[in-house]
């Protein structure tokens, strides 16, 4: 059985309590509309962690567009549902003014990491992103928080972010799940029409037909730009961006590191992004 | 007997064999050069807490001055033997490499309460303070932090950044240690000559005289502007502000809430920051 709880007053009483019998807690925030994505994330959780909370809070400061805020899918009840049977120990739903008490004028800034990329693009959110996940990390005091690799760039600035506060948590990275055409699953998938939908798979076959490209020796920015074509012409439009970047610190892609190729696009009106890995040949 | 630590991996295992046992961990954040003021901070740690860290560390990003900086009194050896008589369990001396990991990208802002005074006239200061304590929080994972009342605003901005941030601590203010002719005591007073540190004292007396003067219904502006003339004219000069402000936000104050009086002024090269309560008269 799920606990619902709302309060942090409540919630420092459980993770106390926890904490004194030594079980280690793990979360997985989430702004709701769960998917199989956050089942998955979920039960990582639960293979890991004596204890597990998801938390669940659309939050007003990461996003930068207000009809993206006010169109975000809220479906606590089904949420609430969904999750039972996994057995989460607590379903945390916070209201804004119990994740930001009155007066609230801290913001936590990641640089580099969170500059180019989805930060270009949406200014303000990983500002939004790092504070909030800061406080839910605090408010929780979990021991390991998982993320899924959807949020490729998301996770690089809260890796950085623990990493530079010393926060006692740990980062869990967990693959994107795909629907069967491959598509990522997403929230916002649920705003495309039957027909997007259908469309919406060229993102992930592209993004991985570019990667082998490039992995096969292509040079990159013919390939990238190719790519964008194909993308516009099927209706992805616009491609904010594709690009290829170094894995961790989201800069310039380096031989003999790890890579990502990384992209966001416009469909239906719906903004998708994805990513995938990419092993660089060696430099010749 | 004080044990120095200067690994985050050797504190780490120390507070978790404390925290296990059940001990409540106080830590007393310092830049060393420690004198009545920094002791009378660790004499309340021990008197609340199972445990106590003294931390030293002579923070680079809270000096908006590359000289101030330089200058600032490193005394690490006279620093662990005045400590040690006191009984303070470890005394925290990590190196910048330590406290802030290879690529350090993460910034801790506060808002409102950081931005006048101190904030004005240090641009980019409380930014380094707010972040740098924060680190230490959650490197010693202490339950208390004790802070003195003479870096007041400095207070306000910790205060508001923890409640923000929900960070599981609490923080306790302790009063300024002043010298018997009324000077707050203060790591940089060791860099005055000695006639200037014989004339610094009026700096205090100034405070008080005028916070009587508001307090007895005095015009506030006029109150303030003649003060400022009595400390030009004693040399204390230039006087970087001498304001009237509410006592926690920092902002205007306000008749029937806390006020405080805060100054900063140069005397013989040396900036000397000071501040006193003010009950402001009921509104008439």
């Amino acid at each position: 059985m799920t606990r619902i709880v709302r309060s942090l007053a409540e919630l420092r009483d459980l993770t106390r309590d926890w904490r004194a019998a030594g079980a280690t807690i793990g979360v997985v925030p989430t702004m709701g509309a769960l998917h199989d994505g956050h089942l998955s994330l979920v039960r990582a959780a639960q293979a890991e962690c004596d204890r597990v909370i998801v938390t669940l809070f659309v939050n007003p400061r990461q996003f930068n567009n207000a009809e993206d805020f006010a169109k975000y899918p809220r479906t606590e009840d089904a949420d609430a549902a969904i999750l039972s049977p996994l057995g989460a120990d607590v379903l945390f739903v916070p209201d804004a003014a119990e994740v930001y008490p009155p007066g609230h004028a801290t913001t936590i800034s990641v640089s580099g990491v969170s500059e180019p990329l989805e930060g270009a693009h949406r200014p303000g959110h990983f500002d939004g992103v790092a504070t909030v996940v800061a406080l839910l990390f605090n408010m929780t005091q979990a021991d390991r928080a998982y993320f899924g690799e959807k949020d490729w760039q998301q996770l690089q600035v809260v890796r950085r972010m623990v990493a530079d506060l010393h926060l006692p948590i740990q980062i869990v990275p967990c693959p994107a799940i795909r629907a069967a055409d491959g598509l990522a699953l997403s929230s916002r998938n649920q705003r495309l029409s039957p027909d997007a939908r259908a469309r919406a798979a060229l993102l992930p076959a592209v993004l991985l037909d570019t990667a082998a490209r490039i992995e096969a020796g292509g040079t990159i920015s013919p390939t990238l730009a190719g790519a964008t074509v194909k993308l516009v012409e099927a209706g992805l439009s616009p491609v904010e961006y594709l690009e290829l970047r170094d894995a961790e610190s989201l800069g310039e892609a380096q031989p003999g590191r790890p890579a990502r190729l990384l992209v966001a696009a416009w469909l239906d009106g719906v903004r998708l992004i994805d990513n995938v890995a990419v092993t660089l040949p060696a430099q010749g």
